[in-house]
């Protein structure tokens, strides 16, 4: 068995597929297009990329790819805690520059204001690579925000421990496979549904009537997003997740009555969440 | 008067914020959270940004900005079509790198499949840095991607026009201001309104009974989208756009209606439409 992942290693993705797989099982591609393709020409037999951060928001790359692809499905859902570690070679006093991929360094804005307003910010390509210049560079005074493994990896040391500004980031991650027949047939216990829903053109109060068919049954929807159709302005498809539990019988004719209203409904996965602390 | 826009001269927000102000009262800024900064500190009058693509979706650094201020508002809209052009100091066969943007590397995808599968992409800060990097290196075998504007200015070829993938891609750009009481009091004849809305927290079926307050009195939504509040995962606030038509007079009610149902609103802008093409 194989499983790619978005890597490189010591990424929050490698730590997040590492939590249901063996490391030896575990592949890097280097982007969230590149590991779903490698899923789709059975290359790997999973493919395990983020999908939510709960500061930032959906991934658009992974959300997009899988509307195009609807042959691919969720079996898992991970979610993990995401904790910032500020990095050196060695303590530095006036740092020259700080490193860091843009979200981690949009994690940490109040922190870099508070403590090192003065010093140029330099977004790089992930948290990974700034730890990889920081150790190959030991002479430039230089630091790096990256995770704990990425200090592990490239012999940093942390200069400061936790210092995303706010303590409940966290990010949802998904195991995609193949499968898709057979995990919509699945048990429904305790498991999440996620649907993409394009309701029909110029329908005024088409999205009000699409929740009512939820909201009468007493389908809570613990998500909707709505992405762009990259047709017109102003034409979006909606992403709905839906936890279940006594309702779960309900499910599939509320599926009916939308597809009734000539909303086209697809079934991306459903699956279980697996949350670490 | 002074205008800031996100820049640098010859991007696609400058474009939008000539539509409406002469060039003379322009300055741009490095980014979109430093030009509404400088509309905040009362540096310029206005700040021009955009708001959202047809492809790429919200602009999420405007949304979150306006979100946590809400003291700006939106005095006017700007739809502006975006087109990109391969440019180049000559025609090269074989191009050894092509630069541009992660958006435009996006917008043009299709394109660059079919015509340069094996050259590498590589993202920079902006379509104009790219047109400005070949400039400055004429030897180099490097194509860009960027506007006409960006050809003109750097004295490049048009290798090839037009070359984004969906011929309707458009960028929506807001004229911010400071005068919110005004605005709300603005007669609203033919003019859009964007509200924010906060749910009350794990009230299930919320945005049904919020959505229900517009579709009973036939208010129509042109958009409605969620982004994190930044708290925990799974809780967000709703963006809302309203096109006002005969049902003006019943907004107010909706939303008096909606608050009472212990939701928050932020009224965000009234504002004309301005669409070029």
């Amino acid at each position: 068995m194989k499983v790619g992942y978005l890597g490189p290693k010591s990424s929050f993705t490698f730590q997040a597929a590492n939590e249901l797989f063996e490391e030896n099982k575990l592949i890097p591609f280097a982007s969230i297009p590149l590991t779903i393709e490698h899923l789709e020409n059975k290359t790997v037999d999973f493919a395990v990329v983020p999908i939510e951060n709960s500061l930032e928001g959906s991934v658009h790359a992974t959300v997009d790819y899988l509307f195009d692809q609807p042959t691919i499905t969720v079996k898992e859902e991970i979610i993990l805690p995401i904790r910032q570690q500020l990095l050196g070679t060695e303590a530095v006093k006036q740092p020259q520059k700080i490193l860091s991929h843009p979200q981690a360094l949009a994690q940490t804005k109040q922190y870099l204001k508070k403590y090192y307003p003065e010093v140029p910010l330099e977004a790089v390509s992930s948290t990974t690579f700034a730890a990889q210049y920081l150790a190959e560079h030991p002479k430039e005074k230089a630091l790096a925000i990256a995770s704990e493994k990425a200090a592990k990896e490239y012999h940093l040391k942390i200069l400061a421990s936790d210092i995303q500004d706010h303590t409940t980031n966290q990010t949802r991650f998904w195991v995609l496979s193949l499968d898709k027949k057979q995990q919509i047939a699945s048990d429904l216990e305790d498991k999440k549904v996620t649907l993409f829903i394009i309701l029909p053109a110029n329908l005024p109060g088409a999205l009000h009537q699409v929740l009512s068919a939820f909201a009468w049954r007493k389908i809570d929807l613990s998500k909707i997003e709505s992405r762009p159709l990259k047709t017109y302005l102003g034409e979006y498809f909606f992403i709905v997740d839906i936890v279940l539990d006594e309702n779960k019988a309900l499910i599939k004719n509320a599926i009916a009555e939308i597809e009734a209203l000539h909303a086209k409904v697809q079934w991306v996965g459903t699956y279980p969440i697996n949350k670490f602390t």
